[in-house]
């Protein structure tokens, strides 16, 4: 294996520059979906880390109120006037969380990295910031080790190797498709776990990266995530979407259901995906008890869709991950659309989000990206 | 899930004495293969956490010299004529790392926490211990989940739980059967690795305990682990067994083997793997460059053994672990068998040791055990 610099080492918050020298600026695009309107204390939270980086801001269409940007960073906003410009006509509603998704359409990049805009950076005990980006990249560039588990996590991280008994065959390991990040203070609960543990907040910093092995199914959180836009964005889409779906996280499912997605076409593609860190620190937002009022549809949905994914076996047919959400479309269509119609118009979203990225995001890159 | 308190609290030096709700001493036998004869050091430091406890030692056959231990602690010293006198005639050799094995036949307990003597309890920074075998029994006691991954790791451990998008009706988990833990200093590397990297040492402590998924192979280490005896005890045994296997870690593969057919066993039985917490301190042995001189054998073998045990399916009528066993054993023989005499070895050796298993191991508790 290769001997590498650990990069992850953390920044200090009145840093303006970093250098990283295995991140290209001009490959990273950070997407933010603005379901607030002022970005101004979020954006300043994370400039050591954005600053350098071109982002993508799509703001909520459901949000009446102008977005509010602090000077010094390279932003493109989109609003839903640039939606119906780029998509045209489309059944594929992008409000709320869902918004997100029309950022990878119009990236460019090779690497998306997405952070909700309750987040900021984590801190260290030392006021020094966890630079998310530079771990989620670091993450995609080195490979995953899918097929054996390895006790001491990623072998690619710095002071880590293979443990003994690792078959030298497999320490090459696989392109990483996807880096899945996690959170502190706020975990990514469910409305009723947060409801019965209103206090619980996560304070367990696990510095630990790993790759989730092949055919093992997880819960891929949008909250704080970064993948290889050319090899896997196709399979980051809004698919499932709930009647009455609010603005909260835990009201969503259409980044679990997605994430189900993108693991499959991984695990399809002999890709990997990573989980771990980078942390995010997460403010508190909404109320769990209010939440748990509403009919929470998404949990029952759950216990359908687990077992569907795990059963999926695409055809060698499928090799591009456009190919493989498709066939997917068409087995949710058969196996869960009588299930629930809800089910039924995954499907039809995920084939329009097909016919989307073709005609949007395989389009040639824009110059000088 | 259970809201359940933390017991892994870092144990002060100086105690000798510890509270542990869940954890009765009889519950626990601590088994210790004593490969040098002097354990005074090993169990000085081991004190505080093994002094309520039962211990098995088993002496190396091939050690001349008697065995030291200090006094104040309840322990059975079991040596060759011990062997001799409870296993009758067996062609299972059961010298260096092996003789652990034996402690795991005459153990009488429900679990079974096993340490090298050449490990001592890690520290935290300001010099408490943490206490591996509360975390060993801790991760047993509490379900596993192998159906999903969950991205917080062990949602049984303090401050965790589910995330978004975990099914509920997977949520309840399955026994844990197994605990792998983990090594700070010197890591568990194989002899190359060790030998290229001569001067690193594991320093990172990941505050994690996590299921691995079903039908993720892993390489089990012996160095520090724990199980229940009663469930998977039949399926830890001294199988695979290299020429001239010598005194150190690297130079074996036993603990791999039977890791990987007790993984195989417990995906089987619906019983779960835990990898994690808690770590050992591990003092520097042995000489890499000397073990690099040996042919290592070992390490070419691992690429017939992955893919086999990976293939690996049993019939419905191994109900219990013991069945399990011979049914590989028996799969051993046929497949991997004709590749090279060792395995054949290893096949012969899994029959003979559920013989023994079934003779020594399944008799009837001695009284007070």
């Amino acid at each position: 294996m290769l001997i590498i610099q650990h990069i992850i080492t953390p920044v200090l918050p009145t840093m303006r520059k970093m250098s990283h020298p295995i991140i290209k600026d001009d490959e990273v695009d950070i997407v933010v979906a603005a379901i607030q309107p002022d970005l101004t204390s979020f954006l300043e939270e994370w400039r050591p880390i954005f600053s350098r980086f071109h982002l993508i801001v799509v703001k909520d269409p459901d949000l009446q109120r102008e977005i509010k940007i602090p000077e010094g960073f390279n932003i493109d906003l989109y609003t839903n006037s640039d939606m119906d410009r780029v998509l045209g006509s489309t059944s594929i509603l992008f409000t709320g969380y869902s918004c997100r998704y029309f950022g990878y359409l119009v990236s460019r990049k090779k690497y998306v990295v997405a952070v909700d805009d309750d987040c900021v950076p984590a801190k260290d005990g030392r006021d020094f910031l966890f630079d998310a980006v530079a771990q989620h990249i670091y993450n995609l560039r080195f490979p995953a080790t899918p097929f054996f588990f390895n006790t001491l996590y990623d072998p690619f991280q710095k002071g880590a190797d293979f443990v003994r008994g690792y078959p030298f065959s497999l320490r090459n390991g696989v392109k990483c498709a996807l880096s899945s990040g996690l959170w502190l203070n706020l975990a990514d609960y469910d409305a009723p776990t947060q409801a019965l543990k209103p206090g619980e907040r996560n304070a367990r910093y696990v510095d630990a990266v790993l790759t989730v092995p092949l055919k093992a199914m997880m819960p891929l959180s949008g909250i704080n995530v970064a993948f290889d836009r050319e090899v896997i964005g196709s399979a980051l889409f809004p698919g499932l979407r709930l009647v009455g779906e609010g603005k909260q996280r835990w009201e969503t499912v259409e980044d679990i259901w997605c994430g189900m997605c993108a693991k499959v076409v991984c695990d399809h593609l002999g890709l990997g995906v990573k989980s771990g860190v980078p942390y995010v620190w997460r403010n508190d937002r909404g109320d769990a008890i209010d939440t748990l009022k509403k009919e929470w549809h998404g949990m029952k949905l759950m216990e359908e869709v687990v077992p569907f994914f795990q059963s999926v076996r695409l055809p060698r047919t499928a090799v591009a991950a456009e190919d493989c959400v498709l066939e997917i479309a068409a087995m949710v269509k058969e196996t869960l659309g009588p299930k629930d119609p809800l089910f039924g118009q995954a499907a039809d979203a995920m084939i329009e989000w097909v016919r989307l990225w073709k005609a949007v995001a395989s389009v040639s890159p824009t110059p000088g990206a």
